[in-house]
């Protein structure tokens, strides 16, 4: 992996698993470390001058470091749970995922807003050689005017919430955890076996979830925007039964989200795969490319949700709303469009990269 | 061919061309003046209780054999015009155009309807083990009464003009020309040659056609909405420049017919050499298909023009907008699967069957 620091401790000769699992997780902490005065650093001095459209701020170098340390560590510490004092890794966990959450909602906005102004300008385009299903309707600048403001307003919440936890006790303490971390990992009697065997229950538990997939629907099947894949009831987040018996827009909303939560929950089994891959220094190209199908279909459902939520904004008008409806049916069809892209590519991995994991 | 009449004169050696011609004129005027007075008794049928959905009538055998009949004749008259006395030709074309631009009407506005309904029904069904993306929206019931309501005004209008037309001079005089043509083709001497000559033609002109359409777009690339393909400008009808300089959302709808156009040139294209073919009794099943799916696109074409014109109506609301917006989108989608189909067929016809047209 080119991201692991050269500080971690590797030798010609296969070192033993507490080791391997030591090393990865000092240098990880380490970088923590490192990276978290840059991110605080970084979000006070956006405080002021926030810029409306996102912009090279957004992908700042600090931030985006921690978040990478936050979710290998979190992922190490799951995946691995058998080698450390239970406990401690649960809390630790806990703490990660707050962070995680946290430093993630401000660059997602910047994104979300990214991809829907470009979805957006690229609909309503109005060069005869590549003009767009929009091109030249009244209501496209006013639904851009309004999904600016709303994503704009939504990012200014998300980085002072950012602002007030990165002063906080809890920061501090998360701090602390991993100031330990970087010296010491607390390891149980044993070290929790050896590493290839949790590696292999981690990508079990990804073909698990990739097989409890509603089966693939064709490309262009004549289904894209309707009659949405049953949705196994044990396994869904959001009842979809008492979710259609709300009023209005909002069960629409919810049958979709009921639609994405298998696929949600294998982008994250994909992303535990990886972390603990990376442990033993092992990496597959294909399923960090099917990470990023799978990043693209959540920003894409995600999207979805921001513009069927704008249309429910009082006193717009039809053509803006009219606008916001082929918006949302084009998101909509990127989720499509990555869920078959996943479709093709996951055979692929199975097939030509799926073993490479022994070298643990 | 199915449908041809067991009356045609056929033996087992192979006819001259203009005898083969001539049987095929024969009982296709034949046919017409069987359907015509069915046709206008089922018109007449229809005026005082004309049902709002659609439904069995619209599909009413006398009008449908009538426009089959229309449509064979003219494309024989087209594709062999060289056997024919060129002014007698020409104006026949004409009045047949005439007449199946009045028949198509009404039936064309039924199944738009049924299409555009289905659509909306699917796309807003609220049960939970398939839901659509409009599930439970509350503009849905409301875009459905709009949309019905003003494709029920446009059948009416069209109902009218066809009941007004079926009693008319022009009309009679047609009748007079197809009872000639039952009787005696006005053939030149020598019958104008091969018919697998002309056959051959139009198979070449279809090729042509098929060769000018713009590169096909992958499925699911990311295109599927936006930057539609670039619209050759010497063959477009509409002018694209123009069109975008046009106000407001118009543009968008020029944009998307200039983009439609060479795909309905195409239809026409396969339309032709499919009834070219017939005359010679040759039938490709292949192209059969790709028939239906040049015909859903035309009608998945119109029904988008059909939605967007919707949405300008004065004082809708803005969740009736959003609605139309998403069926607009979807529709669109339809055009693009029909499109994705004719890639995949069209290679077939070529490779299996494009030369079976050599047994004329």
């Amino acid at each position: 992996m080119t991201d692991l620091p050269t500080t971690t401790e590797r030798t010609d000769h296969p070192a033993p698993p507490g080791e391997v699992l030591a090393g990865y997780l000092h240098a990880r902490a380490g970088a923590f470390l490192r990276a978290l005065p840059l991110a605080v650093g970084e979000a006070g001095s956006r405080t002021g001058s926030l810029p409306s459209g996102g912009g090279p701020q957004a992908a700042a170098t600090g931030t985006g470091e921690l978040l990478r340390c936050v979710r290998r560590i979190g992922g190490a510490l799951h995946t691995y749970s058998a080698a450390f004092e239970p406990e401690w890794a649960e809390q630790t966990r806990t703490e990660l995922r707050w962070l995680l959450e946290l430093l993630a909602q401000e660059p997602g906005y910047v994104r979300r807003s990214a991809r829907l102004l470009a979805a957006l300008d690229s609909l309503s385009e109005t060069d005869p050689r590549r003009p767009g299903m929009l091109a030249g309707h009244a209501g496209a600048p006013k639904a851009r005017a309004l999904m600016e403001r709303q994503l704009t307003l939504a990012r200014t919440r998300a980085h002072t919430a950012l602002l007030q936890e990165l002063r906080s006790a809890r920061l501090h303490a998360l701090a602390d955890r991993m100031t330990l971390l970087a010296g010491e990992v607390p390891l149980v009697a044993g070290g929790g076996g050896e590493l290839r065997v949790q590696v292999a229950d981690a990508l079990g538990l990804l073909s698990a979830g990739v097989a409890a997939l509603p089966p693939a629907r064709a490309p262009y099947g004549g289904e894209g925007l309707h009659r949405l894949g049953a949705v196994p009831a044990q396994s869904s987040p959001v009842d979809p039964v008492g979710a259609v018996q709300q009023a209005a827009e909002v069960a629409a909303d919810a049958a979709l989200a009921a639609d994405d939560a298998p696929w949600h929950r294998v982008r994250i089994l994909v992303k535990r795969a990886r972390y603990a891959l990376e442990v033993c220094g092992a990496g597959l190209a294909e399923l960090d490319g099917i990470d990023r199908v799978l990043d693209r279909h959540q920003e894409a459902a995600d999207a979805a949700v921001t513009v069927s939520t704008a249309a429910r904004t009082p006193r717009i008008t039809p053509a803006t709303a009219y606008v916001l409806g082929v918006v949302h049916a084009d998101q909509r069809l990127e989720v499509e469009a990555s869920r078959y892209a996943f479709g093709h590519q996951w055979p692929t991995l199975q097939h030509h990269g799926w073993h490479e994991w022994a070298s643990c």
